[in-house]
């Protein structure tokens, strides 16, 4: 009889837990061990803004799983408060360090999967370590916040970065009753994501929303009182009063482990895989937010660290552990982000980055209905589309809009996948009937509008 | 100078005016001539069910532009209550009847589109003409329907029909506090779009709606009173008294004239046209429910009537008539229909089709959270996949539910037009958040359970 593969997981959220789930299914006899520092496991990361104002209603519902069900249900060991301090690939071990008892224990692999994920981006500006002050990456960010809320009196708080993290936090906080002021440094919100016409929609939304937006403007400072605790946010050469900030000024992947253990890490800085998502070590796979992936639209290497992607490639990499061979293709930066009453979402390339891609770009943005107009409920969404002008090779998608903007960004997502042109997508076959539609539909309007500018 | 091309469009609903839209924007100089036999033109055939059922709150808002609109803006002629008799190839010549004043007149063309759209099919039982007997496919028809309704007590109606206008109507008689009764011949509701095992979900819906669905009966005759009106249904030996009765046995393709001109007509019986929506004679294009498509997935001609594809049609048509060079590929068969609270929508080919298409089919059927399980607001939603067994090709979808159905068929749509795998679908990049999706997506979840079944 075969002995049974050793497999080391590090990490315990979503790209950890799915690839040790994927590579129990695949392989029965596999030992498969996870190792995550945080005292608790398969958590939505994603939820935790929610959480905080509310929307999420018990504290419970953020966890999938738990260590305990990872082990009767499918024999998957969970060492939780372990911290994984050196992966040595000569003797084929990792370096735990047990965080409640101090005690070092070394584990054997034949496989390792390192799912260490991302950490927020702590900026440096004083005041960061004053009583009050939270990043918000972790259900131990987001417990910290909550009874910080329940102890103290928060009237306003300062998020200090307007990318997703930030703008969902804006509007937690409003839910909440507290004064949000968000400071970003470049010119619009979620400067990665979307071009300025698309921002700036939602600028104006969250402004009319009551919430104080403050664009290019750079915080210097976070001001404590004598206690310690935070007293205002200094930006611009003003003061910002408030009794709570938020630091959300971005993440990055998590990759000491990796690179310690002398794994490519790639130029985006994040763990560098091939296809299988196995990394430049034989035997370890890495997957989520620690690794790079391959932009679909582009060719080139690129960093989008969410929970939807460290889902897909898990699976991926828990059958290739497992001796299967599937393929992870790639992203293609598809994101989306509730902004009060809106969506705001996007695929492909925006229009600086195709621009940055060396495209020649043409975007048309359309406004339509979302239904036929002699429906009622129908909403008016945006759609910007961008496209090569040599080539006529569709690029990518920006939508913003109350409604059906996730629709849209779904199916150009495909068609992107497809590399399904401008043409085609004047002609495609979606749903229509009036409570849904128009009879064209908001994409094919779209595309025909840049058909006829590309030709 | 070049002289002017004429072109005259037969037909003035969906395809006919889109293709004269276009044709004028693209050749400012042609002559352009719309003849309609209807008294009106431009309106939203697909919101007639909704007009009666009063969710339409005005009639005006079913017309999208007044025929004197085209004159003034598009220097587009329309003539209403103009009955095209015949086309005469040889002289390239279209006789014209004035219903209005019973006179003829011949216009000359250069180009043609005939766009003479489908009608509602008559069964061939007694009672047809009995006064509260109506079809329901023109505005005329909804507006008989609707002064009936006004002047009649009608507190039951029957619905000999159970297509998707069947079904509207049903829902649309309950919104104005008449009961209804659907006949449906065929065992399950929809058996043309649906598997039976989707078809059922909305039939238990449409029941617990109050509607009385009868499926595997033929309705026998159309039974009136002595004064000619309308009394009762019989169906499977019993009587189903009623005031009012809505014939929605389906439609066929309007072919009259374009037969008549020795144009060939394709084996569903619609007219056969090239990729350029062109006939079998040069200069004579046709859009709309009166031509037959090929399916995308199936390569093989059908027929889908639907306003969505008659104005995708009609715009490639009329680029084609003013010198341009545009192809219109095909359908994928997609539909949607609303069904009281559900949605339930279609794309590719159902299970029996692909076996009726000499697949080897297998398919999986998974439900679904709408959204992240700790986001409040989510539905369910059910997603059936059929792949082919040997070649692991996607063929089609099926999606029923509260919510996201649009969104799933459009995005496989475009996966389908794209030529996506199953395993592409594994792991398609499309838009997540908690509240718009689970972390995987419906999709995703229903493509990795077929990808396991596959391998």
């Amino acid at each position: 009889m075969k002995k049974p593969l050793k497999l080391i997981v590090i990490g315990g959220v979503a790209a950890g837990t799915k690839s040790a789930s994927k590579a129990r299914r695949d392989d029965p006899d596999m030992e498969i061990t996870i190792v995550t520092e945080e005292p608790y496991i398969s958590y939505a990361g994603c939820g935790l803004a929610y959480y905080i104002g509310n929307v999420v209603d018990k504290r419970e519902k953020l966890f999938a799983r738990s260590p305990e069900a990872f082990k009767t249900k499918q024999n998957i060991t969970v060492l939780t408060r372990h911290f994984a301090d050196r992966i040595n690939t000569y003797d084929r071990t990792v370096q735990v360090t047990d965080l409640s008892k101090g005690s070092k224990l070394t584990l054997h692999y034949d496989r390792v999967l390192i799912a260490t994920g991302a950490k927020a981006i702590i900026p440096p500006i004083g005041g960061i370590n004053l009583e009050g002050v939270f990043p918000l990456h972790t259900v131990t960010d987001a417990d910290n916040i909550k009874s910080y809320l329940s102890g103290h009196t928060v009237r306003k708080a300062c998020i200090i970065g307007g990318g997703y993290i930030g703008i969902e936090m804006a509007e937690n906080f409003k839910a909440l009753g507290i004064h949000a002021t968000v400071f970003e440094k470049a010119g619009t919100i979620m400067p990665l994501l979307f071009d300025p016409d698309i921002s700036t929609v939602c600028s104006d939304h969250i402004r009319e929303k009551g919430v104080e937006l403050l664009t290019g403007v750079t915080v210097e400072n976070i001001v404590g009182d004598p206690d310690g605790k935070v007293r205002a946010v200094s930006a611009g050469g003003k003061e910002y009063d408030c009794e709570l900030v938020i630091i959300a000024a971005g993440v990055k992947p998590n990759v000491k482990l990796a690179r310690d253990a002398r794994i490519t890490i790639g130029p985006t800085g994040a763990i560098k895989v091939d296809k299988r998502m196995e990394t430049s070590v034989r035997g370890i796979f890495a997957a989520g937010d620690c690794v790079e992936m391959t932009h679909l639209v582009s060719g080139k290497p690129c960093w989008f660290p969410l929970g939807s992607t460290a889902n897909k490639q898990g699976r991926v990499a828990g059958a290739n552990i497992a001796g299967g061979n599937k393929n992870y293709p790639g992203v293609l930066g598809t994101s989306i982000v509730k902004v009060f009453d809106l969506a705001v979402s996007r695929t492909g390339l925006n229009e600086r980055e195709a621009k940055d891609n060396g495209y020649n770009t043409l975007s048309v943005t359309v406004k339509t209905p979302t239904r036929a107009g002699y429906y009622p409920g129908g909403k008016e969404v945006t759609l910007k589309l961008t496209a090569d002008k040599g080539s006529k090779k569709l690029l990518g998608a920006q939508v913003v809009g109350t409604d059906t903007v996730d629709k849209i960004i779904d199916t150009v997502a495909a068609a992107l996948m497809g590399n399904l042109s401008i043409t085609d997508l004047t002609n495609i076959d979606i749903s229509y009937s009036p409570p849904y539609s128009t009879a064209m539909g908001t994409i094919i309007v779209a595309a025909g509008v840049l058909e006829e500018k590309l030709t």
